[in-house]
């Protein structure tokens, strides 16, 4: 018997899952919260190693990474019993764009003293959003130059990828730049820490550092005109080549096997993105399937062998998802963080009491209320912008909007009218897609709001008019990167020679299935006309109100 | 000392309150609270006399409001002590238009044993709702055939007022129709029981029965072209000529001495309209001042020289509200209303259990906290339609919107957004008076909201940029209506010969005073110009979304 480790690296905490190969049934599993967290301006770390600071930063700190191989790889192999030679790979996800500047052997600069106290040094996290500015102008760039790579973005890139955040570091912190051997994702750090040889994978290459197949990172006459000194950015600072993902990035070196507990030479998989590897472990293999991560956002990942230019998402990258098609990926600021705004700020006491007494969260009792109500009954429709819109606008200035109250109004209906506003904004990214020419025809979801929500799941269904099937494994991610650890060591050893092959065995599906209500469909395709037009209305230009009233409140 | 009544006729009770002439100090009051309350389609006596109701069916008892004379008279004047010999006179004021058919000797239809079961001869209520189709055709003939009269409604009169309920009776209770003498208001009627005399008051025939002073009722082709039944129907139905308010109607017959303990030949003013009768309440006579009359909903009293068509008021008429002078009505259908559905749906528990360890109404937390938030920091914008705009769109089928929304939202700022919606409601129908030459330049308020919410009030005055001045006392109608009392007892017998000199005397404002926050009114000047254009584009036909949505639920 043969088995597989996925690490699954988080916002606030790392997972390590140990599955049998062939099998999407976990074994056991063991969680390590971060102890910096997030470093922001609030934290007692950052006041007292940096002083002062700005609002807009969210750090980590890379120990923390170390820490979880070094915590709960052993504490699966001890769990389970497992004998580590009978581990034949390993696999990791990580949130993206997690970047960190590295010495030349991957030493953090924020392990040195020289650089301890400079916040440069550390880990900027996926949602730093230090960098809009620059983010701006490499898009104004871009555009003003025709630089066709912006296409694959949707036409805009975001402050949370790559080179805003290194451009920041060189106007910031230049010293901390110019000490930088390498910049680096998280996700490839890790990696170069199991294997002792520095990766840069193909996933976040693609969506998070304007690196596509064909042509490589854009011109260093792109990167000049956006600042002299970023001209040779590549050769200097990313120097590291790309590998496509499902390949195998090196094998548990002397050091990572004290550190882990695995054997030297476990097979390593090249590093992945939380959300592309889940698309794996639940079996997708067809072109034509998007998989909605649903949790506090949601990720649509598509997969497709169409290679269009589509507005508004957020990436297509040629193997970004799966190896051989082209892997699209789109974006909902604001799903379940708008449910529980809502039972956070506005659930009333007699609610919250019922709640109590049935044993039922907030959220729960909402949703069962809510489905005894018709669809269209409400009489409401809601914008989903409670945390700006990612796709298909692009912009974080829009806000949510709710129409159609009347003193009638119940709690429940509002808590409906923002789920349904999720789906439309589901319903908008796939008609988006399918109007640039790229054919969405099979929905599957996986996250807390796929396993948790079935009244959530059966209203996606109905607006969208797809059959939902759900994912059948609740460590998704972490099932993924196994599949991809077993895909690196390879079927000599016991895995799998494709990521196809092994997603046919180890990807796992529920029986749950949400199949669309006729009549609801029927009904909220005339809600949606209505959320089309209010959705231009107020987020293509003709009203800028949401952004004037942002201003506002700003000044 | 001579003292004066008046007896305020509510939708749910009846008050009466006694003042000494020449003051506006309250010296005893006393409420009756109607047994029937209103009769709708779940009330027993509904199902028990009528079997079944239709659901916009709101009806009343007349016994209720005879009750309210035999109960609320002899107690103020038990209570004060008061020799009733010194009570020179007694006004009363009514909700308006509610009617109800009655035979020539002013025996109600409802009365009798031949109609008892028959709900059309019972008193319609203002908010009778069962007659929109007949307000609908009755609008469409005045404009198709050109009727100048319309124009002192706005151009569109309500389901509400007399014509559509009493056209609704002869069509679907002919025989009703057929056995009343005449329709009166349930105002008119009260004062028939007290003098003995039929009087039909020039408040409610100009504003709620098509009546002007110069040209009277609508002619006999424009009745004949709305069913040729009706032709004759002034004749027929309302044959008692028109009053003057500020007229006395008559004295207290032997029959009215022995239900109120009132001395025969007490003066008896001409019925008034509640709204209406506040105006002399406040003192108020200079003609630009306008009257808020903050409850449940909003009613704009305003009294002017000019004389202008006003689109999308309720009515302007001559003598209406003081006489000699246009007497201007506008409102909004949902201020106080929207506020507690705020409260009483979406009050979180750890709020409620802080307004209750605080001593405060859920609504004074939340107007206490909003208080704290800067004009525009919310960053929130609402339209105040939760019951439909009645000025300046006249539209029941409008609903609220609110936009802004974020993750960061609290419920102080959501309920400061629908208080500022309702501000900007207000505003908009000053700035329609004035854009249409009918200058506003006094803002006075009265009612539950102007005597209980400070907070409320300075929101008001930032968003109109007037100062506004609040009633003195906190049972104004009744005030009211007992300056005209007094006054129709007239200066021989120790009243007044005019309503002016009355409201000098008796009239009462409040030391307190909102004025307009130069700071906070130019961030509103911002806010309500996104207002106004969301106001027209939501309630002006370019997306009738609201309209579309409340056909969807209905269907």
């Amino acid at each position: 018997m043969k088995y597989t480790l996925g690490t699954d690296f988080g916002t606030l905490s790392g997972r390590t899952a140990l599955f049998k190969v062939g099998s999407p049934d976990e074994i056991c599993c063991s969680v390590y919260e971060y102890p910096h967290a997030v470093i922001t301006a609030d934290s007692d770390f950052a006041k007292k190693l940096f002083g002062e600071l700005p609002q807009d930063f969210a750090l980590q700190h890379p120990q923390d990474y170390l820490d979880v191989l070094s915590v709960t790889i052993p504490d699966v192999i001890n769990k389970s019993g497992v004998d580590p030679k009978d581990i034949i790979g390993i696999g990791i996800d990580f949130t993206a764009c997690t970047m960190l500047p590295v010495y030349k052997d991957g030493t953090p600069l924020c392990f040195t003293d020289k650089f301890r106290c400079n916040p440069y040094s550390y880990v900027k996290l996926w949602k730093h959003h230090a960098a809009q500015d620059k983010a701006n102008r490499l898009n104004e760039t871009a555009h003003a130059r025709g630089e066709k790579w912006i296409n694959a973005y949707g036409g805009k890139i975001s402050s949370e990828w790559m080179f805003p955040k290194i451009w920041e570091t060189l106007d910031k912190a230049p010293d901390v730049y110019d000490a930088a051997d390498s910049f680096v994702e998280a996700a490839d750090w890790v990696i170069s820490r199991l294997c002792g040889k520095e990766t840069r994978n193909s996933c976040t290459a693609g969506y998070k550092a304007m690196w596509n197949k064909r042509d490589g990172f854009p011109s260093k006459e792109f990167f000049a005109a956006l600042d002299k000194r970023l001209e040779n950015v590549i050769e200097e600072k990313l120097s590291c080549p790309v590998t496509a993902i499902g390949s195998k990035a090196g094998e548990i070196t002397k050091d990572a096997s004290m550190l882990t507990g695995l054997c030297e030479g476990t097979a390593v998989a090249v590093a992945n993105v939380d959300a592309h590897v889940t698309v794996p472990a639940l079996g997708m293999k067809e072109k034509g399937n998007m998989l909605m991560i649903m949790g506090t956002s949601t990720c649509h990942m598509l997969v497709s062998d169409e290679d269009r230019y589509v507005p508004g998402i957020c990436g297509s990258v040629e193997d970004g998802i799966l190896p051989g098609m082209i892997g699209y990926e789109a974006g909902q600021s604001c799903v379940g963080d708008s449910f529980a705004w809502f039972t956070d700020n506005l659930l009333n006491a007699e609610y919250a009491a019922e709640a109590k007494e049935k044993g039922l969260s907030a959220q729960q009792l909402l949703a069962e209320k809510a489905a005894m109500i018709p669809a269209g009954k409400s009489g409401l429709l809601a914008l989903d912008w409670w945390n700006g819109n990612r796709s298909i606008l692009v912009d974080v200035d829009l806000s949510g909007m709710i129409l159609g109250l009347t003193l009638a109004t119940k709690p429940e209906e509002i808590y409906k009218a923002i789920v349904e506003s999720t789906a439309y904004g589901t319903r908008m990214i796939i008609e988006n897609y399918e109007n640039h020419g790229v054919p969405v025809t099979g929905l599957y979801a996986a996250g807390g709001i796929a396993a948790k929500s079935p009244e959530t799941m059966q209203i996606y269904a109905d607006v969208t008019g797809l059959e939902i099937r759900i994912s059948g494994s609740s460590q998704a991610p972490a099932l993924g990167s196994a599949i991809f650890g077993a895909v690196a060591a390879g079927k000599e050893r016991g895995g799998y020679d494709s990521v196809f092959e092994a997603a046919d065995e180890m990807g796992s599906i529920s029986d749950v299935k949400y199949v669309p209500n006729k009549e609801a469909k029927a009904v909220y395709d005339e809600l949606f006309e209505e959320y089309k037009r209010l959705h231009d209305y107020f987020g293509r230009g003709e009203n800028d109100v949401m952004k004037r009233l942002k201003k506002l409140k700003d000044r």
